[in-house]
């Protein structure tokens, strides 16, 4: 009874930051699985082996600063993703971003759902506004690809779109048990790309130059060339269309 | 000042359901055009020329309990949009299915977009599942057009994926203005599904059964055709690739 736990002695040698550190932490790990309003303050006291009043002296606006505090540092981590050197196949490059950030999906599963799905008490406007600068972030890295800086009306709606379209999926993927394996999924979500630059590029001449450009960088052997194959037998029957 | 105002008039001859009716009605014409946030219930009072206690008798829970209601209403008439025959080229029948919904984004555009957009107090697990129960209708639909009834994952996520992109960029569009003219954007939308359900069957067998379905149901002229040929210049700088 008198041995202190090793617990106790932990939380005695934290410095400030490290004790922060540690609850945020803590407070990660379980937005990240479970829905935020299926968390208490007591249960991150409990997962970082601390008092609740504790938890309190470092957040004093209590599970809805922690809860925000945790979206904040998630959605740093989520735009770390996207940083790609701007070198080799652009769709490549789309292809590894796509790979990391569907590895932060899995590991974000309940809590990610949770935040797009909306309706928890706990989303304001602060955390649509985290949410809406990692859209931001996502579409501005495609565009950097695409290489374009100053994209007009229809380019910029394509790609919001398009991240629209990976959010979607990546939820559909968290309820269907994260089937089908990530990289047909990644691969998919490529294809979507080329599929909508191909269709926009024909009624909209900047794309349409976008396009130019990303073909002239692309190898054979690449999801452009593996697309172009398989849409000839698919659109044979169309024949009568044109 | 003794002669009764046309208002108080009014007030007295409505009955029960005509009085619970024009609450409705002010309340659906208030939240389509602001954000939640932004209205009271004097507001709706005022609106609709009665009493804030009047407001409370039919509707006890306050604005919420108008929200909710007046949102469950917008609810029904936007799934009326999508009701269609099966009859006919399957992608006119989206146009027209795209050109309701549009007109119905038009009409409730700072509504739409508060609700879309989330971090309103207003939102709650209610109002988040009357939006989803759309869009599943919405995805059922287009299932019915696509002549499947029970949709493997990769189906399903292609239908669920677009009906995002729609809603994506729908609130892309009330942002710009309402630019491009939304004929613009509904041919655009429906090339969208052409792309994406062509990009799709090159590794989905039940697509590209679906997909040739389709195509056997389309005229000369139309979007099918009109996208095919636009492609063709498009990718003409991707032979390399092949």
């Amino acid at each position: 009874m008198t041995s202190p736990a090793p617990v106790t002695r932990a939380y005695r040698r934290l410095s400030v930051e490290e004790r922060r550190t540690q609850l945020l932490a803590a407070a990660l790990t379980l937005f990240a699985h479970r829905p935020p309003d299926e968390i208490s303050l007591d249960d991150v006291a409990g997962a970082a082996g601390v008092s609740r009043p504790l938890v309190y002296r470092y957040f004093p606006g209590g599970k809805q600063q922690l809860y925000e505090t945790a979206l904040r540092s998630a959605a740093d981590e989520l735009e770390l993703c996207f940083a790609e050197p701007t070198a080799g196949p652009p769709t490549e490059r789309l292809a590894r971003v796509l790979d990391r950030y569907l590895v932060f999906v899995d590991e974000h599963d309940a809590g990610f759902s949770a935040l797009l799905r909306g309706g928890s008490v706990a989303e304001t406007s602060r955390t649509t506004a985290i949410v809406d600068e990692v859209r931001r972030a996502a579409a501005e890295h495609v565009l950097v690809h695409l290489g374009v800086t100053r994209p007009g009306l229809r380019l910029r709606m394509m790609v919001r779109t398009w991240i629209a379209a990976v959010e979607a999926a990546s939820l559909i993927w968290l309820d269907e048990g994260k089937q089908p394996p990530s990289d047909e999924l990644r691969d998919w979500l490529v294809d979507h790309l080329i599929a909508l630059l191909a269709a926009t590029a024909t009624t909209d001449e900047e794309t349409a130059s976008a396009v130019k450009d990303l073909l002239a960088r692309e190898v054979p052997g690449g999801p452009v060339g593996r697309l172009a194959r398989g849409v000839g037998p698919v659109v044979s029957g169309a024949e009568h269309l044109l």
